[in-house]
């Protein structure tokens, strides 16, 4: 089979022909789907921030697949499954208390252990969500990153009628959008830069009340968000996060950034600010993100603009770090 | 002018002839559209739990209008207003700390004095809340009873992912329903008496996953929302509210009740339920209640089914009591 | 050894001899004090409420003790431990969750599996939770409830100034009052009955501002109290928390009641009550307690009244049924 | 009367003798005791981040006196009453819904409006909190910072058995320690500088567990607190608060910066943190503070170290410019 592998700590991925995995202990799974994250991008371009990541390894963490060999998983062949980027431990602290995505033994699928670029995929069962099997693979190899969007939506706590605004039109920025949305925000908005164009308009077809790209037009809005998602991570869109908010308001970080951010700590303590933060999500997050998808209340379809075969990886990497696609699928 | 008015503690009321307001200090209203509320049917029928009102008193609370005398409140004449139907003291501690739905020195808008149902209406400017000139008279009639629906779904906290119920398919309950909806409720039901098939038809046209009045549906549903909204006011509703919530979910109870309920507590202690309730709303409600009609994020328009003029408010009365009409609007 | 042991579900226990438990996969621990519960009385007494009991079992749950055998539980021999009263699953929705105690599979020690009633326990190490060895073994055995009053305190969610009532000055009744002193509650009373005589005057010597027992103190008290947490379980209990909280305020109740509660709604929602509820504690709420007394934050000692030999067991039911001993802990 | 005046934008005060202010409509306050704050320190240094000040302006928002002249207050001559640094207009949104400390139209007292540091003051009657006649009127003067050091509990939501470090031993960081240590926090811990060793000594003496003020010791305690409370203001503060607090914990930051604080955006998100900040105080603060206060839970005597009357205001000043007091008290 062909797996997408990042071999060494340097830029770029290989396409190698390997062994479909042997039948062990775990499950195997014939993925279906696999989507590209910006963390992939990352890894394909430099690995200064991921050296966590243990070489040589299958990348992928976002993907949909059916169990084809069970093993210890209790599940029956043939079952829809996604996957759960994070290998929690179960047993520490944070991972008794509901909060997996802080476990402080956690292992990212397609960094620290094989991941899910690849036909076939050997995973412990604990990263294995089942999932209704009329559900398309590629909506549910979109659901990992929709979680992660969810997670920040239950961090803001909008309320009908609260005001929001999104910064930074990526994929997951989209899907917080979405989200917002169908929060009931009153008004939403999204903020991007013009090398955003592709990924505004379809912020604007997905229902954005604005988008805006420019100084001029975030001063307009200054000071009337009741809420804002910052997905941008970069200090300019964090600089617009509290330029947007309104006093007591709530800003929600979820971006990791490339390097540090300087804040202007007064203007959120003079305003009385909460900023939290959203990492990955929870247990209870998948099952709200796969009863959002499954019963048709959050449509991801619009948010997959890309599909290549596997064997096109290359291509599809290089066509998603030029910003000419928005979310891109991987099928094997 | 024509004016509905409850003259003393007996049943009924009088449709009879007034002078208009005279100019003092509080400003005069021009209503457009008044729409009766359950209190107001409640005021018809039996007066035994609305002693506290003053007669005699110019019945009604929900209103849309212009500023027709500008009195002492600073609006402009031509101003579109929307009426509180609580008249709060702005000085007692819960007003001072944001919940004036509380104030212990509170009176109600055509109860305690005079109300909405005539041409024109002398109130406090304290009532008076601006809306935008182009929101439709009706619809902002309707807003005073959606700032109900919505201090319920401010209370209950849902998130993108909830399954919700909601029981009882008055016109509160399908607001509160539509609300469920646009917080992004992956399932919403609700749940009626077989005396509500008008109602319950119309829930399922607003978007209801399904509609229930039996016991035998309701068992199929047992344990399964995260929030149940309790609009019946029955014995009966709050035991379904108690039979559908899952362990650790929420009921909010906004509905009065005509007769003491009985609750097993046990069933709410062993599963670690929270019980809260709505009165009401705060003035941050009316803020977000506007915003999400005026923005047509939500729709109020199918819910008024009757429309009568002021010299027609008997027959409004009794339609409304027959419960032949979901939400009637006078006009005058 | 000795052991107490419900063997049916007729009113009464045995004491019995029993050999060790043998060395299996699950570790033994040698008990040094258990605390008899509330619900153990309930066991001695009527076992109508819990027919879910699977007799003949060694009864108790609340326990300190040392690793005698560690099985398979990674634990040193000699580490102190205490019992959790609740063996989770680990699985369901709710564990993954950090909701252990609303687990859909729970088994609860000394009624579904062997207790700790005797001077060797076997048990699961899911229920062995790790204290420091300097902790007193009387206190280790009263952490079980102590927990449980904080997981009331976590759900009441009180801040310094509040003004908190307590209703039941049984023995969680009492730890949680010392938890609203340590919570910094402006005002703090309990509230009991004659009968509770003893125990009212141990809440006076703990730092209970007022004690009340008649109708006619607690109508000074009214509409007075932000926070009500009711321990009492009975219906005049859950009247009095009704009457003392403050419009707005928060009713918190742990209790189990022994019959059907009344409740009129409408005081409920006229003054938006939030009521939550407690059950048993989650796996955060452990740490917690053992941390507060572990460093000295909360002193248990004088709430354990009694103390007996397992010999003696049936005399330290008799006293405790009596209301003559508040905490009692047998000793093996 | 003497005065403390603040003439002109330069650094420096006045003592000056004044006219005592004519009986008009607002009510006259024979101030007993006023306090200096770190904003009347600042405003001597350097007015630079003061320009919204008013001169020439009677400095001083801290104070408890008597009415002297009831004017339009509704109060009684001889009711004690402690000032409001905040004079909030009562209408805007904010005020309306309970944040009167983000009021838009809200002015200093002693900056934009006549203050305190004189023996008569003419105020507002929104200004004058009435508290009981026997509350000492040194501990009067020291509410105001009291209830900011309040609002910051408030927004930290402590839970018994949290464990919280407070960085920065103000008067104001004191207060917040102390009433860390009544939200039942299982360890207390106070960071701060060598030149801080004077109010070290007093936080240890007031009950902190341990108190830090070098880089090794700061490195025991890493990743340890589930609660930061920042009340340093400087650059440094705000990295420490972000090294010790825990995954999944909250900081809460009320101090106004002197400079722009950089953050490594990063490690809140990685581990999920909680940012919140803290403004003055709202008014249901204030009831908790003087309940704190007036019924001895909290003893605010110990942070008073320095009395001076108003003729030696300079000296005042300067020694607590050299961090020689802790808090300064004026008389009159």
């Amino acid at each position: 089979m062909k797996a997408v592998i990042k071999e060494n700590l340097k830029p770029g991925i290989c396409i190698r022909e390997l062994d479909p995995p042997a039948a062990q202990k775990d499950p195997i799974v014939r993925i279906e789907a696999a989507a590209l994250c910006g963390s992939d991008l990352h890894m394909f371009e430099d690995m200064s921030s991921y050296q966590f990541a243990v070489t040589p390894v299958i990348m992928g963490h976002e993907a949909c697949g059916v169990i084809e060999y069970s093993g210890d998983s209790g599940l029956m062949a043939g079952q829809r499954v996604v996957i759960d980027s994070v290998l929690s431990c179960g047993e520490c602290f944070y991972c008794r208390t509901g909060r997996e995505n802080l476990c402080v033994n956690r292992k990212t699928v397609g960094q620290q252990i094989d991941g899910v670029f690849a036909r076939y995929a050997r995973l412990p069962k604990r990263v294995l969500i089942p999932v209704p099997n009329h559900l398309p693979a590629e909506q549910g190899a979109c659901l990992e990153p929709f979680g992660v969007a969810l997670r920040c939506i239950e961090q803001a706590g909008i309320c009908p009628g609260d005001t929001v605004a999104i910064i930074g039109p990526g994929p997951i920025g989209l899907m917080a959008m979405l989200l917002a949305r169908h929060s009931g925000a009153a008004t939403v908005i999204m903020v991007g830069t013009p090398a955003d164009e592709m990924r505004l308009n379809l912020a604007r077809q997905l229902g954005a009340d604005a988008v805006i790209c420019s100084p001029e037009e975030l001063k307009q809005h200054r000071n009337q968000y009741s809420v804002v998602l910052e997905w941008s991570g970069s200090q300019g869109g964090f600089l617009s996060a509290c330029e947007l908010v309104a006093a007591g308001g709530t800003i929600v970080v979820g971006a990791i950034y490339s390097r540090e951010a300087h804040v202007d700590m007064n203007t959120l303590v003079r305003r009385e600010i909460t900023l939290k933060t959203a990492r990955s999500r929870t247990y209870s997050t998948w099952k709200r993100a796969i009863d959002l998808v499954c019963k048709q209340v959050v449509d991801l379809g619009p948010i997959v603009t890309h599909r290549y075969p596997v064997e096109a990886a290359q291509e599809a990497f290089e066509q998603a770090l030029a910003r000419k696609s928005i979310k891109t699928v991987l099928t094997f």
